[in-house]
Parts: structure tokens; C-alpha cells; sequence
């Protein structure tokens, strides 16, 4: 099974000469990119490294058989793969990550059937979906200030630095400021040039050791030349990356832009890039890769706004514990390793050179704290943004994506956790599964008399496959309909086309070939059934876990915030009717869109803030789910539809005991 | 006499196709170095790329002609020079820095006739030598402590960096600590390598913007390992570098090792310097050269004490203005076109990474402020390991070199002054001169009734020519001889071979060509001479302007404090008889060494004297000398032996009126 085929001669036999590894040249079609690689390296890591989009959301681990390429000669050797049938090994397919580059070759790569649109769910944010709650202006985080400075003398000799600093005294009264090395090097220069009449732009208060640090001196402009003053504020995500850029003269997001994650090349959930960056240069190429995504939104919105990209004055980020360590270049293994310890919960302070960033080099880069392993500098901003940080109310905060994050407390204790909830959610490990792009299932309801499916598309878009609020929807109807029992398999004999026996067992056709868009039936067999229940009862273990943790009853939450691109498609109704979220009365639950961007935005304008997200963090009790038996007693409890203990939700229990009326009873028993 | 003369076939033309420069291939005998440039570049810039040691004082401004060269064949294209004879023309030799290669070339370099040894003056500092004055235990820059960490576990899952802070405070007291990101990015692996039981290396105090920041992590050692504390402290010099080794555990310099800055190469002194940093490339090839003369003396300190690079902790710099620029990689043009104006005066906190040190890349680097363009840190320095910023006497601290900088003041007031001597202390503009290494005459004694000369030279070897301190001894001994006047003229028809008349004019033979190592005459001429008095004559007028400039009179100085490798080698009553230092008491004279490198030292170990640095850098009032007419008339009334004004000098007037027996009374007019 593990053994190495060698396709055709040139193969590994040549290696063995002791010699200097030998380059090969492949070329990806149909782009035609080319590339050089040492003998012997992945075909995956190659196409990477080339830039060439492979879907492999393992990361290159040889799990998922996602990253099929077809290869042409006899230049590649692969292990063989459970993933390839014997008609594709014929036919020349194999998994890139399983492959190895012996000699040049050409390789197919099919075009990534989601990637190439951009992520949904982050419309520019418009300026009054933002309120601030700081007086910002009291408090700015980077000033600019005009300066006229007394050009020096024979008799009045004071460095440049020192003249910069006395002017700012004399017509700011600024005491004293700070300048690093690369700002020295060109201070001389840019006073001359300006003849000694500027504007300089500075960073008024130091955030990370709480010591009140003289400003910073970020740049020295000319004066005739009216410089803007922005900011950037990013969401680094796992799976897509948001940033806004923020003038900083109005407060105000001018602008946004959003794409997916680069890092996806190496891996679609943390775990898997955490395991990429074991590989050598991986933690490198994760890095860069993230520093690329960042920074080709800076650029977009450089241009789009007629800025330059030193006119960006300061950076927050918000990002997941991994996603945090990875942009730093601080390897993340230990994460992943038993007992899961970050090496930082609060990020040095950075300046956008350090990390590469297309902002000035000079600019501030403030990442946003970590509270664990697993509940990042989303989840605090997200805490920030969603004023559960200052409420009284009991409230839940919860994060729904790869990982679900959650957050229970009020303004005076805050205890978080966090659950692998796996890639049902984001349309991962389910056979018809995608992420919210175009064709996108999203939408599903089913007749209870005939059992018919209607859907709605993403773009209203011929169906490609189900997304994650779809497979919510779905499963939430296939149940009140009784096509699902509470175990989540498929009743037998009931009297509709669309349950028949698939490939993989029973299943239930969502869309038929002819409505679809590759001509092939979409349908959601029981193992999908069963990798969604999985996912929602780690959510909602998670929950009550943290109420049990605290000593409060999940019924007495008053409010209920959902934040998280994801979260903003869900349907409340039917993801109580899986169980997903607890059944409390609809008021309660609050969606709120992307609380990390709108965190990292809050940070970057309201200085006083980052007090706040500090007070957070280190506010907020990490509670560890594997290390509690607990978790796995609730997490087996929900495994149910909606739930073992049907008490816990009235309102479904009622509506299956009026639905009874549709012929098929919830049977007792799984 | 500009023109460009093309040697041979291979010439200038060859370029004029506008495609990509061609390359050409140099070889330097006699040491066989090759190096590939491209066509056009000037020769000595290859040489200096290549490290091979070509003669340059000027800096390649096609003044100096010292940079001679020879070449074979007919790749090298240069300019005629009123400094090359049409033999030497003829026999191929070339003015490197007025030559280019335009084709592949065969250059043999003479050897450098000094360089090829060690500066003197600068033996390992004993640590009696160096009294601290604080109580540097109470406070010391770096501290290493022992820490015994709980390991993490599921139920303690704090991340790496807050679980070394929380042993840091129950061990230690240490509330917060501060680590940049390159110690972040090694921690979590540091942390178990180590199994949880390490030292750390902490800065424990931040010295530049006065704040009072946290410790600063510089390093994590495993326990077992016994590492070391270190420090480094340099003076860097124009001339010569120092470095001091210095164990933080005894407070004691333990080594100390010296070379010549590799800048020579670029220049000898600090106008050629900063006329070389104009250059494409000029200012990054002179940061570099500094750095590596520093890691030269650092890897020397680190394999003979068997220590690592990384346990060299902190690092501190004393260098003039211009070094200190050159050193950061802060163009200095500034400091030479008037008004004069450094870039900074007090250089901003750095570690050595920054600037490529080779220590602990996280080791704080401290460079000692600067007062003005002329006045630097090895001043401040001298200021503070000289005593003179606490001592209620009126003194005069000196540093003589190329540039003489003098200080006046007591604890409670300090005025500054820098003068441009020239070279001839340094053996530089005087025909026969040369640095104080092996063969250079150094002391010398004139017959007052023969006129013969005796003398002493360095290493006692057969005499090369005549070291700045021998300079003065001559021309002393010369003038009190009646050999010259007091207007540096030497008088006719005196009864000795030793007067002549050469090609240069008059000329005193010290040392005859059977006594010489090359065997031609080592003489002085009246050129010479009068070089040696401008020298003089500038370092006198500094002196007397700053008492002037603050209504003291120069009798009233209390304690006249000699600084510098060169002071050390004056001798005061002969310094006295030409006028270069005032007649005052012997007793008020001291000779302290290298101040600049024992105020680095001070201030590495010191903590609390880094505040006394900067206060007496903002204490001191700079006088800019070439705003000042006072100083011009000064300069002028000293252009006589010993002064215009005999007064002023009175035990040499008294010596004089004695020395009348030997029959050259002086004459009153020269």
C-alpha cells in the first residue's frame, strides 16, 4: 500500500549518485505556469510554491484525496491512494500530495470548483454599522501635525531630531517623541526636502506593555503636500480574510475588500496548517502566505482610495490563535500537542516592516490578544465589538466556523471554550458539501405531505452542491418531516423518488441531474447526516458545558449573539430544530456579521479600547474542552435531533408532536 | 591635464552599445584576490569590495596620491595625476581611485606601509585601571535568573510567555517582562528543550526615552548549561577600534582586543569619510566596513574566552558623530556641509540585529549621545570616565587625534569644542610621517651645542620615519635648539650637516640612511613643520577660545585631563615648549588613556551612569568653531612658536633666555 511506484525510467534510481539533487521542470495546465523543483519534491509543495491554486484542504496529508491532478509522461511516482479509483490511476490522475517529481512532466490541475469566487458574507461595512462608542477624537490613535521649523545656523546647531522635537514643543506642546532606526535614516533628507515646513504623521500612545511611551514618529511629509492619515483594520481568517481601510481624520471605514485565505494552499482548517508548518519551510511559507493575502487587500484598497501605501499608518489584526502564530512566524505546534499551549497570548508590538506588510514600514501593527489555543484575538475583538464586554445581561457570544468559539458572561466575568466542530459547517466532509459560492444550496424546504424538496441558489445559480446553512436547512427539514429520525438515519420505505439507496447508503435528493449544474444528482446520504449532527452537538456541548461550568441554566441566557460570517446565514428556527443553538425565544438571538473585523476597526480608532480587548483577555477563564469529562457527556447527549433530553426544547417537541401529523412520527428509537 | 585616458584595445568604446554592462575580471598580487566587476568601475572601489588594503587617506578623491597601484596590461583606464612622475606612468602604475577597468586586469597593490600592524596605545585595560564609581550589583544592566517552571497541563493551559512571566513574579518579584518577536518565535521550543527548568537573560533596565519599561527578554537557557553573562564595550574610533570584554557576573573587563577601522580604506580621516558615503553605495559599504571591524574584535574576544556569540547580552558604543552615523547608517552629509548639522545626537534604543553585530541579535546596543557635529560619544564618554561631570574643579578634558575636541567645564557647567587638527599628529601631511607602529621614530633628543639628533623609535627598529609624538619632540627640540625660529623657519649657515637644503626646500636629517630601514634619509622640512603648527596652533586656539568664551583665563584651569591613544604619548614639557598645550603647572596635567572606551565600559556596566551620559550630552553647550571670528583670531596669534604671545608661556620664555648660550638666540621676526 505504502510502497513507491516509480512511473517510467526516469525515476528515483537516479537520485542515488550522491550527487547534487538534480532539477526538474514541470509546467500546470491549463495556466501554464512553470516551474523548477529538486528531484524528488512534492508535486503539491511545488505547485505552491508556484502559486498554482491545488485544492487540498488536508493540507497535504493524503486524507481528503481532494488534490487530484492528472500528470502526463512518466515524470512523477505516486503512492497509491484509496482515493483513486483504478479508472483514474489508468487514466494518469494522482494525489499531488502523494506524488514526487522524478523527471519534468506537465500536470492538469482542475480548475478549484470555489475558489475563484470571493468570499461571501463580507459586504463593504458601511459607516453607521460601525458606531464607536470612544471619543476618538479626544484620543487618536496617529495625529498628524503640522510643523514649521526654524531651519538651523551657524549659531543655532541642535540636531535635526532635537529641532524636530523642540518645534514640537513650541507649537504642540509635545515633549518629547521617539524615531526608530529607519526613520533616522531618512529624517536629515526628508526635512531639507521639505524645507523644514512639515507634516508629520505620529503614533500618540504605546498600547502593548501599558507604559505611556512618548509618541512615535511614523513619517515626515512635506507640508505642501497634504497627506492622508489611514488605517487598516483586518480579520485574519482561516478561511477568508477581511480588511478595512479607515481614515483616520473621520473615524470612518472608507473602504473594504475581502479573498480567501492563501494559506488554504496548505491546508483548509488550522489543524491541517499547523501540520504544514512541521514541514520544512512550511511555517515560512504559512507566513508569507498570510502576509500575501493581507497585503494584496492593502493594495486593492491603496488603489482604489489613490493612496500610497505609507499613507497607512497603522494596522490592527484579529485573528484565531493559529491564525495569530502563523502570521508572527511563531510556530504553532504546541496547539496542537497535548496539553495546547499558545507560546503568546498578547502579540509583541510590531511594526508592518517587521512582518512585510505594504503599509509604511513603520506603521503599528497591533494584533489583537488570544485568550487560548483555540479562542483568539477573533473572539476577543468579537467580545469587544458585540458590547458583551460592557452588558449586564447574561449573554452568550458564539462564533461558528471550522471551530466553534464561545463565549458566556457580562460585563464583570467572561469564561470561554472552544470546539472542533469539523468542516460540515463550511461544507467540508460532506459528499455534496461547498462552501456559500455560486450555486450554492442555501436554502431548503420540504413539503411534509409529498416530501418534495424546494431550494434556494447562491446567485439563484443552477445547483453545484450544499453549503453549511443549506445542510442546517436541510437536515432541519428532512427531520420535522420525519425522512430523518432522531439519530439522523433515513426512514426506510417512504413513499417519495427522492430516498433511495446511493453508493454510499441511503441518501435524499435535494436536486435531480437535470436541475444541476454538472448533470449529477444532489443528495446528502446518512454519513453527511451524521457529520453535521457531529458538528452541531460540539456547538452545542460547548454551550452548556460553559453554563454548567458556571452554575447557570442555558434557559436563563438573555441575550444570544452570533458572530462570524457563517453565522449570519443561519436560519435560528431550524438550527434550533437540530439542535444547533439552545431553544430560547427568537428575541434573544442578535446576529451581528463580522465581529472580529468590526473588533479590529474598534481598536484601531478608539485607542482606549485596546485597554479593553487587554481586560478582556486577561479577563476571560479558558476552559479547556479536552480536558473535561463533562464536555463529552453533553457532547454525546446532543447527538440527537434535536437532542436526547427532548425537555431541553419545547418548542421542537412541539411542533414534532403537531407534525405528527404528516404520517411519520419521530420513532423512539435510533 | 581632466581628460580620460584609455589604456589599449579594450577601452571605453566597448560600452557605448547600450546593452547590459559587461563584466571584467581584476586580479590583485601580490595576495591573488580576484573579483569580477563591472566595466567602468573604479579600481579602488573593486579593491575595496574584494578587502584588499589599498592606501586611501582621501578617501579616492584623487588628492592624496597615496592609493598608487601597478598595472599590467591594458584593461585599466585612468587619468593622468599630478602625483604620478611620467616614469611611473611609464612603468604602468595608476592612481587606483582615478582608474577604471574596462577590461580584465592584472593589478599588483604595494603593501600598505602601516597597516599591517596592530594600534598601539590600546593594551587590555586591567580592571584596576577601570574604577566603577556606582554600585552597579544594586542595579545591574542584566541579570540572569534561575526559574523552575511548572509545566503547562490541561487544566493549566496559560500560554509559554505568561507562564514565564508568572514564575518570573514568584521567583523573582518580576512583575511583567518584554520580548520582541524573534525571542517570541523561539520560546515555545526554548521553553521545552529545556524541560522548564532555565535561566534567563533579562535587560532589566531601558535607557533611552527615560520610561521605565519592563525587562526585556534576550535569551532562555537550558539550567544545566552554565551559560555566561557578557558584555562588549566599544570605542570605535576613526582611526582605531576597541572592544572590551566584560563579564557581568564580576563587573570586570576580563579581554579587550583592537584593529584599525577597515573604514581607512574609504578614507583616512572623517571628511573623506563622509565625501565617500556620498557615493552610490558609499554609506551601506561604509556601515558594513564598521560592523566588521567591530565582529572581527568581537569573534577574537569570543574564541580566545570560549564563550558564544549569543552570551555577549548587551553592547555599548562610543564614537564621534560622524562614527556614530557611519555605524547606524545615518547619511552624515549634513555634518559637513555648513551649518553642520548632526541627524541625532542621542541615538535611539537598538539591538544587535539591527546593525549585524555579531552578539545576542536581541542585545540592547547603546550608542553614547553626541553634543554636536564634532563633539561625539567618545566625548561624552570621556566627560564621564574622566571624572569631569563630577568634579568641582575647572577642567579641561582634551582628546587629540585628527580632529582635537575639548571640553571645559566643571560638575555644574561644560562647554565644547572641536577643531580640525589635520593629520599631522597622526603622521598624516608631514613627508616622513607615519603612525606610531614599528620603526616610527617617537622620541627625540637635539644636541643644544652639536645639533645632532638622537631618538628612540617604536619596537626600537631601525627608524621608518616619525610618528606624531615624535613630531612634537622634534619640533620642540628644534626650536629650543635655535634650528628654527618661531615662525617654524629653519635658520641658515648653522654648523651641521643636518641642515640641508632638499628637494623640498630646508630640511633637518633625523636619521641618516645607514641607521634607516629603507635606507634613505629620514628628514623634516619647513612644509612639515608648518603642518605640525596649524596643528597646534588649531588644538591651542579651541583651548583658549572655550575660556574665552566663558571669561575664564586658561591659568586658572585647575586639572588639564588628556584623553585619547595619542595624548598618552605627549610629552608635556615639549607639548608646552611648541605652544600645543598651555603653560601650566606639570602637576595639573593627567593622562587618563582611552577614555572613550572606558566611559563604553562605564556605561555597560553602570546603569545608572547612562543617565549621567545623557545629561551631560544635554548639558554641554557646543561653540561651532567656524561661527566664530574669536576662534580665527586665536588660530592666528598661535601660528608662532610657541605663541605670538611669549607671555602666555612664560617657563619657555624662561628657557629660551637660557638657552642663549648655545649662540642661535631665537630670533623676534621670523
Amino acid at each position: 500500500m505504502s510502497g513507491t511506484r516509480t512511473s517510467g525510467r526516469r525515476g528515483a534510481q537516479d537520485g542515488a549518485g550522491g550527487a547534487a539533487p538534480a532539477a526538474v521542470r514541470v509546467t500546470f495546465l491549463p495556466d501554464g505556469q512553470s516551474a523548477t523543483a529538486v528531484k524528488g519534491t512534492s508535486l503539491l509543495d511545488v505547485a505552491v510554491e508556484a502559486g498554482v491554486a491545488v485544492d487540498a484542504p488536508c493540507g497535504g496529508q493524503g486524507r481528503c484525496g481532494r488534490c487530484k491532478v492528472t500528470v502526463e509522461g512518466d515524470g512523477v511516482a505516486h503512492r497509491p491512494s484509496a482515493h483513486l479509483s483504478a479508472a483514474e490511476s489508468e487514466a494518469g490522475v494522482a494525489l499531488a500530495c502523494q506524488a514526487t517529481l522524478e523527471g519534468d512532466a506537465v500536470v492538469t490541475v482542475p480548475p478549484p470548483r470555489e475558489r475563484r469566487h470571493r468570499p461571501r458574507g463580507h459586504a463593504v461595512a458601511l459607516p453607521e454599522a460601525l458606531p464607536l462608542t470612544c471619543d476618538w477624537r479626544q484620543d487618536p490613535a496617529v495625529r498628524m501635525l503640522d510643523l514649521d521649523i526654524e531651519p538651523p545656523s551657524l549659531t543655532d546647531n541642535t540636531s535635526d531630531f532635537d529641532r524636530l522635537q523642540r518645534a514640537l514643543l513650541q507649537q504642540h506642546d509635545i515633549k518629547q517623541i521617539r524615531a526608530e532606526l529607519p526613520m533616522l535614516r531618512r529624517l536629515g533628507r526628508d526635512l531639507r526636502m521639505a524645507n523644514w515646513k512639515v507634516k508629520v504623521a505620529l503614533e500618540m500612545r504605546d498600547w502593548v506593555y501599558g507604559a505611556y511611551l512618548p509618541p512615535r514618529l511614523i513619517r515626515v511629509y512635506p507640508s505642501v503636500f497634504g497627506q492622508r492619515s489611514m488605517g487598516a483594520a483586518v480579520d485574519l481568517g482561516t478561511t477568508s480574510v477581511v480588511a478595512y481601510l479607515v481614515d483616520f481624520e473621520t473615524g470612518r471605514v472608507v473602504d473594504s475588500e475581502s479573498a480567501y485565505n492563501k494559506q488554504i494552499a496548505c491546508g483548509d482548517d488550522v489543524i491541517s496548517r499547523i501540520v504544514y508548518a512541521r514541514r520544512d519551510g512550511g511555517l515560512a511559507r504559512l507566513q508569507r502566505l498570510a502576509v500575501e493575502t493581507i497585503n494584496e487587500l492593502l493594495i486593492v484598497l491603496q488603489e482604489r482610495n489613490r493612496i500610497e501605501n505609507y499613507e497607512i499608518h497603522e494596522v490592527t489584526l484579529a485573528g484565531n490563535t493559529t491564525m495569530t502564530h502563523l502570521l508572527l512566524g511563531i510556530d504553532p505546534r504546541f496547539l496542537r500537542e497535548e496539553p495546547y499551549i499558545p507560546t503568546i497570548s498578547v502579540p509583541p508590538g510590531l511594526i508592518a516592516s517587521e512582518l512585510g506588510l505594504d503599509a509604511n514600514p513603520l506603521a503599528r501593527v497591533h494584533a489583537l490578544p488570544c485568550v487560548g489555543s483555540y479562542v483568539g484575538g477573533d473572539i476577543t475583538a468579537g467580545v469587544i465589538s458585540s458590547g458583551l464586554y460592557a452588558t449586564e445581561k447574561l449573554t452568550v457570544f458564539i462564533d461558528i466556523g471550522t471551530n466553534g468559539e464561545m463565549v458566556l458572561g457580562t460585563k464583570d466575568w467572561l469564561v470561554a471554550c472552544a470546539c472542533s466542530a469539523g468542516p460540515a459547517f463550511e461544507g467540508g466532509g460532506v459528499g455534496c458539501g461547498m462552501r456559500a459560492t455560486t450555486g450554492a444550496i442555501e436554502d431548503v424546504w420540504i413539503d411534509s405531505h409529498t416530501l418534495e424538496a424546494t431550494y434556494r441558489t447562491v446567485d439563484d445559480a443552477p445547483p453545484r452542491g450544499i453549503c453549511g446553512s443549506g445542510l442546517i436547512d436541510l437536515i432541519a427539514e428532512l427531520f420535522v418531516t420525519g425522512v430523518i429520525d432522531k439519530g439522523g438515519h433515513i426512514r426506510k420505505g417512504l413513499a417519495t423518488p427522492r430516498v433511495r439507496d446511493g453508493l454510499g447508503g441511503a441518501e435524499y435528493v435535494v436536486a435531480w441531474a437535470d436541475e444541476s449544474d454538472d448533470g449529477r444528482d444532489v443528495a446528502v446520504n446518512e454519513s453527511d447526516i451524521s457529520s453535521l449532527v457531529r458538528a452541531k452537538a460540539a456547538v452545542y456541548a460547548g454551550i452548556a458545558l460553559l453554563c454548567r461550568s458556571v452554575g447557570v441554566a442555558l434557559a436563563d441566557v438573555e441575550q444570544f449573539l452570533i458572530g462570524g460570517a457563517f453565522g449570519e446565514y443561519i436560519d435560528v428556527e431550524k438550527a434550533i430544530r437540530i439542535g444547533l443553538l439552545p431553544d430560547l425565544p427568537p428575541e434573544r438571538f442578535s446576529f451581528l456579521g463580522n465581529t472580529s473585523a468590526m473588533g479590529a476597526y474598534t481598536a484601531l480608532v478608539c485607542v482606549n479600547s485596546r485597554h479593553d480587548v487587554l481586560d478582556v483577555a486577561a479577563k476571560m477563564t479558558y476552559v479547556e474542552l479536552s480536558a473535561d469529562n463533562a464536555f463529552m457527556d453533553e457532547y454525546t447527549s446532543a447527538l440527537f435531533l434535536p437532542h436526547t433530553h427532548i425537555d431541553a426544547f419545547p418548542t421542537v417537541a412541539a411542533l414534532l408532536a403537531a407534525d405528527g401529523a404528516n404520517g411519520v412520527p419521530a420513532k423512539e428509537d435510533a
